[in-house]
């Protein structure tokens, strides 16, 4: 068995609300004959505020990578301890109790990986195994916990932490001024969360299947570029419209679960943007509030990537919790178009046989 | 069961030999002082040629990470298909047959990874999962092994396919003179390697165990800076020191499996240096002749980081091969510093139990 407990999530200090955002980009782009559709689409996403960790004078600025990659390390190292602190406090257990750690972010790069440093600060074992993802953006968060899954499958009784470190801030690019930029600017916000994935007891949502899909041919819908100033993020305009191809490959997933994707109990799905949740709850025919705590991600912090999953989750564990059983879905959407998919039920018990 | 079928390696068409390095070596760093250190460590490496992806005059000038960036994706998608077809073709699988692909790669960077590219190019399912780890360096041919043991664990009857990129030429930084640097520009070379870890069947090495182990308090020792100029090599001079400390982990994760780490049929280790090797032999008191096939690599190819496993794991197989049922090892080492272990027993026959 493997089950997601309570994750844990923090958003750095400094906070850019949307009037500020349109103010910014207003006067950074002014003139500019796309500006007044971006500032359209910035206030569409239904995002109020944002948190950043630096102040918003020096995010708007670009330092150089050296200088962006410096501050990525650093601010890594003090905001995930908290987290992962009490993501092990939220799953009932110590360091030494954790086999394996999947890191995963996108938004700054080093090597090692900051999973060596967790190792030897934190009171890991040493014979912990790391598990660093850097590639799959925000789909990231839903590869994480199943990658999980299955470490726990294959080594029983194992616990699995992981960590999703985004700070999407570094990542502006104050040049790139066109419409999927200028719509990334107003989207995107920094977050850390931890979560444990326990291989025995525990409270949570124990994973019976997982999955992924790339949809064909979309490879370059979303994609960095690497170049001297760093990560450049290229969006196309056609990603908001990709609910439209998953929703038949969410329900054939639960389908061969024997699960009907369009009446679970619990939703737990990436918040890419507003027409994202708008189109997965059209497509699957369910009412719009399932995706109530994805919802609030967005509302609250913006699009923060692989983290959007762990807080949506963190919510329904806030709320009155789901029923013994009750049935859920989690899914991560990112680059490749890919999506990474996972079925569970809410668990209060000990060890279930599966279906 | 999770049976390595024998690897693929490609090397690419441009050469550089040993008294090419030394001469180029001595003219680009002439009358600094540490550069008769320098020439006497990359003799001693017994590197005698590598493959790289340009002409020597290219890859000596930098013409910025946005450029080189551009030419890992060029060429790690010319370079991979050919190594994926033939090790598909060793392992007597299609590619729809595989249920997993890992790719391994430390010396250029893409999101997505290249195995958005591979499934919607190689005709691959969409449903393949992708698993880049950007982030373990040399450890990661260990690494991917074991996760990909670990998939057919938890996934019992899928393959996974390994697919190592390693274009180290791509991050030499002509302005670092350290004897670190210059030691590694003497030492790194470029390759390509891929092979699938059957869940059924298939002729090759049968996994039976896995574990990682961590070097406390050693994160600094081989690292990367990040810069505007892209990655930058930086290597401790205790690095080569390594194998005393990790042999006596080798030796435990062995006796955990009822094998002495002394006595095994076949050694496939990460040839970091000549150092790793010599100290490795001695601590874990082996003729040298057991590492025949990375020593074989070094030579011939250098440090093809990620790669060296497959290298040395296709010369195995390209011997006279083992008796069924001969034990052995494979070990990848890299940063963190980390050692990623396996034990394994050659098989040609169909599923058999564990012990």
């Amino acid at each position: 068995m493997a089950r997601l407990c309570k994750p844990a999530v923090s958003a750095p200090e400094h906070v850019i609300t949307i009037d500020e955002t349109l103010e910014f980009a207003a006067k950074a782009h002014a003139g500019k004959p796309q500006l007044p559709l971006a500032l359209r689409l910035i206030r569409n996403t239904g995002v109020l505020k944002r948190h950043i960790v630096q102040p918003i004078e020096q995010t708007l600025g670009h330092p150089g990578l050296t200088e962006r990659n410096r501050i990525y390390e650093a601010e890594s190292r003090k905001l995930t301890p908290p987290v992962i602190e009490e993501a092990l406090k939220n799953a009932d257990l110590a360091a030494r109790d954790i086999d394996a750690i999947i890191y995963v972010s996108c938004t700054g790069f080093s090597m090692p990986s900051l999973t060596a440093w967790l190792i030897n600060t934190l009171g890991f074992r040493f014979d912990t195994r790391q598990i660093p993802i850097a590639q799959l953006g925000c789909a990231a968060g839903g590869a994480a916990v199943n990658r999980a899954h299955d470490f726990c499958l294959a080594h029983p009784g194992s616990n699995v932490l992981i960590v999703s470190c985004e700070l999407c801030s570094l990542c502006y690019q104050p040049e790139a001024d066109d419409i999927g930029s200028l719509l990334s600017d107003g989207l995107f916000g920094d977050a850390v969360a931890a979560a444990v994935v326990r291989g025995n007891g525990g409270v949570g949502i124990e994973l019976e299947r997982n999955a992924s899909y790339l949809i064909p041919h979309t490879e370059d819908w979303i994609s960095y570029a690497v170049k001297d100033t760093g990560f450049h993020f290229q969006l196309d305009r056609r990603v908001p419209g990709t609910m439209e191809p998953l929703a038949p490959v969410l329900r054939e997933f639960a389908k061969d679960h024997s699960w009907d994707a369009g009446s679970l109990d619990f939703y737990i799905v990436h918040a890419g943007g507003p027409r994202i949740l708008d189109d997965l709850a059209k497509f699957l025919e369910v009412d719009r509030t399932v995706f109530r705590h994805s919802w609030s991600t967005l509302t609250e912090y913006g699009n923060i990537a692989s983290a959007v999953v762990f807080d949506a989750a963190r919510r329904l564990f806030e709320e009155d919790t789901p029923l013994q059983d009750a049935t859920g879905l989690i899914a991560g959407f990112g680059p490749g178009i890919t999506a990474e998919m996972a079925l569970g039920r809410w668990s209060t018990d000990g060890p279930r046989e599966l279906d």
